[in-house]
């Protein structure tokens, strides 16, 4: 296989984040598996047709299970809104195509293990987008944790802050509506925060959570791109269905403690993804406002010169570097795709499942799931229950 | 009245921090009803003079009901060991002298509530020592909350984070007993934060936590000052009987979301003791290891230069620092007590109540409380149950 | 003209930076008049032909002559190293072709004015690659500049620190050779800041300056890639010929106060490109190590929150942040140069000459030499003299 | 000698950080030789009355040289204006009394020298206020320098900014007239830096320098606390006479290269009094702002993990700082008084000069006038001329 031939169903804000990424590999890493940009898919022939001509596909479908129908397709790219994920990805499954699916995987823990079950079944290639993951500086965070340079893991804590629906004249989109979305804060923001944890403090055994929606209505949207929206005067209201914000408290199979948040009410805050991991003999603290830096402490360092290094992983030591720029030059958003789309090909061609797969969907939404029944029963839920 | 004749009970890292507050008071705030330093009381009649002589204390005691007996003495300030309090203070509301308690006011709820009602029965005065309310960056941030320049408030996050016992071998000290600490770091680093909340954010209405000893057997200790302590070699062991971490969330009353985090295990924290607010129309950030800067938003800058402001809080315009130095010359940790103490006289001199008093304590203890008694049950106590 | 066929001579770092970016102008901002790639040229056949396969280039040329001759192309992207700027850009301009010329424009003052005349001449579209005008965090410190926001300029500081070749050992690459480099800190780094202070500060007027070569001598380079290079062990060495670092006081025609520094031996700084501008009415500082903030002073914010504010440059208000991603989602080197490109591309269409254009790259070999005579004739030189 | 009887001219803004450092030393350093109290003179006897009794003075005086003859006096402590510090330092040496004298040690070089002479004519103690030195971090900064963990240092780089006269109109303070304070912000604040580069930097060798009034008139003052001051409206206008900002570049004797600037119109910036160094094997950062952190960072650190150290000089490993508070208990600006004076007595009892001491004066002396004649005559100048 010299290329995988890509049909992508959506075209968004996620589909930019892909198309360019597919576009970026065969520059800054010519040694991969490149893909193919062969069709772009979306409901709207117009826009879809528009998306693509901007995006790079040569070839547009109104009809997603025409495109997974496609015997020229290798692999299907589903950044779709949440409640199609599923319907897709087994479809996709049937028809043998290697999936990579965004996050969240589904509407729901159910639908995630079903899509798990038929992608294993099938024996195709999954994977799900925890973007972050694929962070230069969470990469060396990750390289800390396993080399044991951190010692056992006392503390996780993460906080996804944002605050673009702070305005309540911010209309009602679908990120706000429970039936397309799923849920709000908790699965939007939230997920990423829960995805970095397995991968970087293992895997949670109990957790109890908290939510609030602090707006319960809102206008009804007439437009939106990415996460901007606009909705006219006196636009009729109708109720947000998904969470504003939502916390847990976390306890880790290995005995760290976890605390998580995510909100959309944090006035300043565009968008801070940020933790902080404290082990035996070292710390780290991350913030995607300031992706390319990873501040470090080690308990073995001098005496007399103790303190949080500020690193930034743009060096030759760190994951990914030497393909782009020399040291001290950064990266941005975008390039975590690029890096989530090597893994992705990387895994194809050595033909192992690339990591995260729909089995840390799973997992993300098991954890997503125990922090919705603990806020409704209002008591600890284990996530063996689930 | 024109000065305030105290005696002294307890002069370890807290005796030494008011002695200091109490000389300081009529250099820089001359126009005070001013302390004066009577008698400094220990138990051990050699360590004390020695204290008594280094910290300006004229006269010694070694037996603190004969201080609190004595005519000539107005105020009583305790700040012996946590399991000493109750009984102290006690004794000084009956013998009709004002009172001033470090925190945490009491081992128990239940003992604060019988502190509380004696102070108030003996018409005396009495303030509890939450000194970081006595930070000019965080009068700040009261200001703007109180202004309502923040709008609504929908989060209160707090951590209070240290490393001082993360080597397992670091001695068993008074602080990691219960019967003399009454808890670990929930009640001497939560405490301040559950104080911070009732002052910045408002009443508390429910509460769920967590809460850990990493280390369950540490070497007993051989001495001990302010927080360090040594151990011999081969020490004999003994069990850790407080909470190395405690985490909770919290709902407070006006319906803003809380999240709280004590711990003694977060390499590279020193004394981490920071806390953000987010409100409607702003947010706030302190870390006290920056204690002169308050980071403030405002959702009304105009549109390209909306941002996170650092205001070093040293201007004419911040509390307090009129009385210091020019602007940008900074203050450090000992100055919040000097504020505390002129809080405290100002208000004998008024004949008020200050702030924080032991109305405070006791609402910070059923907080504690609720916390612990939410680990013990694993589930939400509201704060109306204790 | 619906597309610009472009010829690129040259293709190691800038080269992959341009044909990065006129990728990206497509997808990003496809309103624009796209670029074509049409050939690049590189003396190596075999190297060139991999670069073009890599950077998506249809066609190689070893000659670019041949390529400047050709009718065929639009625009001639000069990218090789600082001696064969002249020559290209003569025949560039002769052939009628517009020109793209990465900075430093030339070796001198002189060849530089030659290049300018020579494309005024020719009436062709010139732009020289100053590319760190074009992060939106200066951009928003220009419109703060330009709008009066900041009032009259009292002070322009800029440093530009790096540490590449602090070890002794490493070896001597062209770009430590003054006979193709030029100079060496000076005009690499120096001249980006010197740029900057042209474009927010407005003209110098004198200068006075201080170079040195710390290490002089060093092993000869077998190979080297970006700035990265190897030598082998006992390579023989050869004279350093440039400056390590070069720094300058100035005045500038406003009767601002200016002072740059340009060193590659500050130990920890991997690419700190840094300048603070005060004025009377604000402040502005900026890191390229953090491009995508800038820190803005108000003198007229409220007496009681004045602070420098950490502006994250992502919103809709700030430059071409809508082309992008949502606020908060960063962007990093690399966008420079695809902004550089759509303001040569919109210049074309538009019939005007882009900014920063020839006139910029002599005004800035002007005080870039001024400033080497300074150091010469240990003297204040005006511009003037220049 | 148990104690140190101690005569202060002068009560402002120096004499109150004096004052309280005096009476610091007691509490937090119990075994060092003891400074009594015993006079305070001004020349306004109710304003110094006023003072002493703020201050802690038993005793006024309103004629220094009535306490300069005075037998039960050690020592003068010289605080008034710069123009007296000459007449009277030589008047304290002739008497035999050891002397501590405010920075800047005289209003010129000539007056510095004799200063100097006279002491040691007459076997004294002399010590100069440079108390910047006694931060802990600073201190950790020349254990770095000096212990060679730093290197052969490449780059010193310093700037001491402020903005409190930036307004126009703000009046026509004494610092503001060249006849009582020698000169403006060079000699208030670069007198400063100079200092901390000869202390961590090693001698210059030589300087040139650019300086501007950039307000040249202002409101007569009509009365001034500090460096608050405030003049009535329509108040006639006087000649500002000295600096608002002087800038220089300098070689050390050691092949370094420096940078120093010092400013008043550094709008947002109340006091950042700030330097860097680097070296050959690592470099530090420091800013007074926040004066309890100092940046670190080595070239021998792991590849993966290097990076600038935020360190908090409060650990046990720092200077001072068991006589304080536990590790993350900050200080602030009036701990360097207390260290300052520590020194001081330490000296005495040891029998040596403290540091830095009359000699330093000069030496910085030398450096400021050597700047001010390289500003006038528009050329480098050799300190070695001066």
């Amino acid at each position: 296989m010299k290329q995988l031939r890509i049909g992508m169903i959506g075209y968004k804000f996620m589909g930019k984040a892909h198309s360019n990424a597919y576009r970026a590999l065969p520059m800054f890493f010519p040694g991969a598996l490149q893909p193919e940009m062969a069709v772009l898919c979306g409901r709207n022939g117009e826009a879809a047709r528009e998306a693509a001509d901007r995006l790079g596909w040569p070839e547009v479908a109104t009809e997603w299970k025409e495109v997974v129908a496609r015997d020229d397709i290798d692999l299907i790219d589903i950044n779709a809104p949440s409640d199609t994920h599923k319907e897709i990805a087994l479809a996709a499954a049937k028809a043998g195509k290697h999936i990579f699916c965004e996050k969240p995987l589904a509407l729901s823990l159910q639908d995630a293990r079903e899509m798990l079950a038929a992608a294993e079944a099938a024996g195709v290639t999954h994977m799900v987008g925890f973007n972050y993951r694929f962070s230069p500086a969470v990469k060396l965070a990750k390289k800390l944790v396993e080399s044991g340079r951190l010692g056992q893991i006392y503390h996780f804590r993460a906080w996804f802050l944002q605050d673009w629906i702070l305005d309540p004249e911010f209309p009602l989109v679908w990120r706000l509506q429970k039936d397309v979305a799923g849920s709000g804060s908790h699965g939007d923001l939230g997920a990423h925060l829960i995805d970095l944890a397995h991968y970087l403090a293992g895997d949670i055994r109990e957790v109890i959570g908290m939510s609030e929606t602090f707006i319960k209505e809102r206008p009804l949207a007439e437009n939106m791109t990415g996460l901007s929206a606009k909705s006219s005067k006196d636009a009729p209201k109708g109720p947000v269905t998904v969470d504003d914000a939502t916390l847990f408290l976390a306890r880790f199979e290995n005995g760290a403690l976890g605390s998580f948040e995510a909100t959309r009410f944090a006035a300043g805050h565009r968008s801070t993804n940020a933790f902080e991991i404290n082990g035996s003999l070292g710390s780290v603290k991350f913030d995607f406002e300031r992706m390319n830096e990873l501040e470090v402490y080690f308990t073995s360092d001098d005496e007399d010169v103790q303190g949080f290094r500020r690193v930034l992983a743009t060096d030759p030591a760190h994951a990914y570097s030497e393909a782009w720029w020399p040291p001290g030059h950064t990266l941005g958003f975008e390039h975590t795709f690029t890096h989530e789309m090597l893994e992705l090909t990387s895994a194809i061609r050595e033909g192992r499942q690339p990591e995260p797969n729909f089995r840390d969907g799973v997992k993300c939404q098991a954890v997503l799931e125990a922090v919705e029944r603990s806020v409704d029963e209002r008591r600890w839920v284990e996530i063996s229950e689930m």
